[in-house]
């Protein structure tokens, strides 16, 4: 147990950090396990409404892979990935659309409320936040899959200034009307730059970028974004920590001063990355 | 085809109906056939931006049975109904938040985009607006169907005064973060007394009330609300036509001048009743 | 007559035109025949206010010609016209002055609360909004002619944000006080200009721009900035159409995106060229 | 010729004044003497700027009998009185609103603007600020004179806010559009109590209320409106000042604390009367 | 050493504390030991300042007895007190004066700047803040001892909501513009009450309101105001404590829910009252 | 004694120089003998509320010399001078601190209040208004004198427009906290250029540069800020003069128009330099 006067210091020595991040706009990408058990729901919650008391705006971007795949079978039909992305025809789609918008942000909006705040979810078709088209190249057609080519941040903007903590469900809308299914890493980097948001935070299931996927110890904890770009194109990066690290990278060039990979397996890692002196995970800047 | 000048001749008839409705909140209550065809929603979407460019501020709610039962389905569970309502089980209830929040009012948000409005989904669990509890008495125990306690307009309001066109999926959220099932002509009901509506149009399947279901003839266009009330009382008014007339007789008490059952299988319905001088359907007043 | 049907089907095909102007500022000289009949009067009056309910800011420039001449007959003084332009001693000035501010002006904001508005008149001289110098050249002195070197355009726009519809007379002040009769045409080019309209509507008692004045067949339907100019120097422009030709030119050139001529002897022209696909009378663009 | 440092003593001597009326309202009825000459014209401008600069919100209401009488023999009509009211039909009511409206509103515009202030005309059609029905009783039909039945004020405190000093032509309108002759001072009392006004002070040819309307020196300096409302009763005041001290006793009773009778034939007699230690004229208080 | 994870779940903890006292006002008695070292100084500006991250807005009023009496001295004065009020003659006022708003609000202003927080001081003759008269009653003129007889808080409001953290010396000033020396605990329960403060925190150099002074451990640590004031009626309390309950009581009786007198020697006292589960000192409510 | 009218008339005629003046900024530095007798305070408090009341932003900034020696004095410090800039010990620091923050601002703001203002003292630490550091140089330690290195205009600008008047002490404030004792003339011309000052005005004992310092007649009426500079450089300008010349050529070389050197000893010498035709003292331009 940790003594009071304790706990009065520790909230004083949080005061340069406060003082650093108020005001600013944190982007946090929130998928894998955080979002699997109730208690890390819960830690991830709090940590966002803290933030929020706090004088910072954050804003969420989830994904819903896991939960998707399992409707589908539920439904018969097997999930197909090509290149680690979802091959998406129009049934799917709608499942897609069911899963992130009807129930993952929705879910996310109750934790919050119980944590204290008070939260709105955003579909990218809301206010046609993320206006996207379908996604080109490769041998194979990935039917709705999409790349975004616009961010609207009114709507965004709009609830942000009347105190709502805003979760977005990447759902991208085609000029025409189209839904798209956009991935929510490369989302919450084209979000984060066009918010020119202070921090990229994007929450996984390991410590951050390891030299040696199979060795913990051998996380990196600072990189530069040219570094990052550079084991990009080597294929030193794979798997799902590819697109975590193009989200980073993505956000840096365009503006935003650092992102991060943090483990999302440990509780309240946003404020240990935030607001004490020991970074958790990787830092990747300019 | 109709001469320009005579064209030119009828927007101008209308200008007293835009000037009478002009500043005003209309909630109008969406379902049934009225959402099954692409035409019908094009048609129902265009009367929503028309309305809002002329000055008043719609917002819409909106039902989805007839999905939900078929997804239902296609999972493998059987709807079951006791009068009139769905029993809802945990697993149902997810259905019933997917079709709500995931697919139809997305669904309505990219056809207001594409008759040139700007639109938002809200569900009665973003910003905390539809607070709910388990709905009692009956001797079957419905699951999570819910009735509504409270309605918070307060992000609605943020919405429509930011210019977007609101359109709300019935779930409720109980003060425990647990969700409900909420019948949406009830909602509209509360919502459109909660707002201090000018009016609550409900769009249905038949061309208002009837005094024999069977004789469209038998139409009845204007009623009291003490007359619908004792006709709700003694079992004339059954079946899918009750919850409808109850929504309007609830609107009306709480302060909502008059309420309308409108035929949604007629194309700009909305508009006839608006802004010409025929009536359409069934008007219930104090 | 028209079914209630069709009326709310062309209702809702207008709304791609109102989509289009609203928002935007038209400047409408309003003349000749539209300004005799009482008829006529209503017809622009519910024109202006339906504009304005479809959220277009219209402002309205006025003429007076025939009323003033009356006038000074009435009081024994004989109007003399040379070039087509008011030889304006002080006596005549205070005719103008009283025909266009106390008469036409008062009379046309009646009109206007009676289609359910709310007007104004504003003077140039009110709020200094037009600030003119002596006409020079010509062999004639002219008198009280003025031409316009400045519209202070602060109180058009503190009326027109309070919700009111400006209506303009002509009258210019120096900077020493003296006031100019200036030709309301050229003024409503000069004010359209000044407020970058979207569209300066001129209205008169002929189709439009004729190729020959004597056949109502030989109407030029559109017409670029330059063709006009040319047009105006080769002299083939005459009359009372020169003015108009002028003014509709002089806001182009400001910026104003399109000029229109049209039929005012027409009822609701204002309204047929706004909102039906049907172009009347004669556009000029850049 | 006045010292420099005896000026400077003068203008801090003034600022107890200054403070006192700050923020308030002024309705000045300007008419008689002090209307006719150039010299009396610039002198009153300069007094409503003053009062405009050290923060006070004049507004002036003007009549002009005289200028209408001599229109009407100009063009050959002979003025009728009945009771001291002008007979006015329909032709008349035009001259009426010609010259009020479109002369000398537009003149004081115009001397304001000279002597530095902003200022804008408003007729009680302008904005439907004052609104009238036809004068009942009495055994002659007077046609268009009408009474007041109720003050808009929104206009007239758009125009303030906005920082234009607005000039009040009388002209009433009746809410089937018809134009009424209002007499000047009467409107005078009436908007100024509907504004809420501190004062009202009403410029005549005499010094004030005199007992003996030939002796000066008989003036009453301040009277109870009790007094006056006797007074006028029991027919002590007659002519030209009855309506004068009617309006008076309306403003007081309408809940404007002080209304002053000032002499408008002295020069800056306003200010005399408001930022020195000498009453000048007849103050009427509760 | 505490760990970054154990750091992180106490400023977590805290959130349920900072969710209940954002965007409240907290009044905060500053004096005694806490403000003569420069160890305690800055944790006292620390708290503020966090406070003030966290969305509460914190105000200080400050004493400074013992330096007063510490200038008197070097100035040849001799400090008398009767019943623990300073006998204040002319000169005496100027020194309070001096040390106060000269010295100690300036210092104070300094620390907070270098905690990291924006800060203005205001003495009670600044915006006319604190409107006192002359203290009567007892047998001994006090001379320039006031009391409040009105807390103007327009001042303090505005720079408030500018974001400046307000610091008030505790002068008062007469209608007549004498100064007036004011006990400063005694102001900080009125300025409480006037602000609608959420707390009142007085900070003192003993653990809070004793049974017996000479035993710490007999500290009360919830008292209702009524038995407050019962025990200051009885004479249970005395000395420096006196005016400190006092206060308490005062503000209580304004409408402050709660007052607290904490021990100023202990670093960060404020947070540990406000942020943890421990309650530190005497709690007084209603 | 001088005529009502002629009174009226004076008001009148300085209504070009409140035009001319209206919604500027003055700096006024206010030291000297104007600051010792009562008659004095009373007359420049005066002149401060009249142009608060014409619409003029007036700021006072003020020294205090005189007095800071005599308190020195008292507590029996020798006060010692370098080329005129007193040598400031720590001690001597809190001694400057105390007599302008805590006696001097504090006295004019109470006189203004009594001439029927309202103000606010802002030392330099205040709002960190002006930030400072050592003043170099020198062949003697000065100890705590300081120069300007910026001027953090928002605190007064928000106290301008919330209607209070400004009453500026000289402290400076370092980075590190350090107080800095700051030449008053100096900081008026740094302050007059930072908030864009339409004049800055500093009050002396002299009737303004002399030619020759013996002779009041040689008084130079207007001087260009070029000439101004090359009689500084030249050594013409002497003692106390230096100080205030240099400001005057400070603030002009900051964009002020115009700055003036006023005799302080005359009463409502501000007054008669802005409201009269007659410039008094010395007037300093680009």
């Amino acid at each position: 147990m940790v003594e009071h006067s304790m706990r009065a210091e520790i909230l004083v020595e949080a005061l340069p950090y406060i003082r650093q991040w108020t005001g600013t706009t944190m982007v946090i990408k929130y998928g894998g396990a955080a979002m699997v058990s109730d208690e890390h729901k819960r830690s991830v919650a709090q940590d966002l409404v803290l933030l929020q008391h706090v004088g910072i705006k954050p804003l969420v971007v989830h994904g819903g892979g896991p939960r998707i795949s399992s409707l589908m079978k539920q439904m018969g039909k097997e999930p197909v990935f090509v290149d680690g992305q979802r091959v998406t025809d129009v049934e799917t789609m709608e499942i897609v659309q069911m899963v992130l918008v009807g129930l993952i942000g929705q879910d996310l909006v109750t934790h919050i409320y119980q944590a204290g705040g008070r939260a709105v979810t955003v579909s990218g078709k809301d206010g046609k936040t993320l206006v996207a088209c379908k996604k080109c190249g490769g041998a194979v057609d990935l039917g709705h899959v999409g790349e975004i080519i616009e961010v609207h941040t009114e709507l965004i903007k709009t609830l942000s200034e009347a105190g709502y903590l805003v979760v977005v469900s990447t759902i991208g809308t085609g000029e025409d009307g189209e839904a798209y299914n956009i991935n929510a890493d490369t989302a919450a980097g084209e979000i984060a730059g066009a918010l020119s948001a202070e921090k990229l935070i994007v929450l996984s299931d390991v410590p951050g970028l390891l030299r040696d996927p199979a060795d913990e110890g051998s996380l990196v904890a600072t990189l530069k974004m040219a570094e990052a770009q550079m084991m990009l194109e080597s294929g030193q990066i794979e798997g799902g920590m590819r697109p975590k690290v193009e989200a980073c990278v993505r956000a840096v060039s365009l503006g935003v001063p650092r992102a991060h990979l943090l483990d999302g397996r440990l509780h309240h890692s946003i404020i240990m990355e935030l607001f004490t002196d020991r970074g958790v995970g990787t830092m990747i800047e300019r």
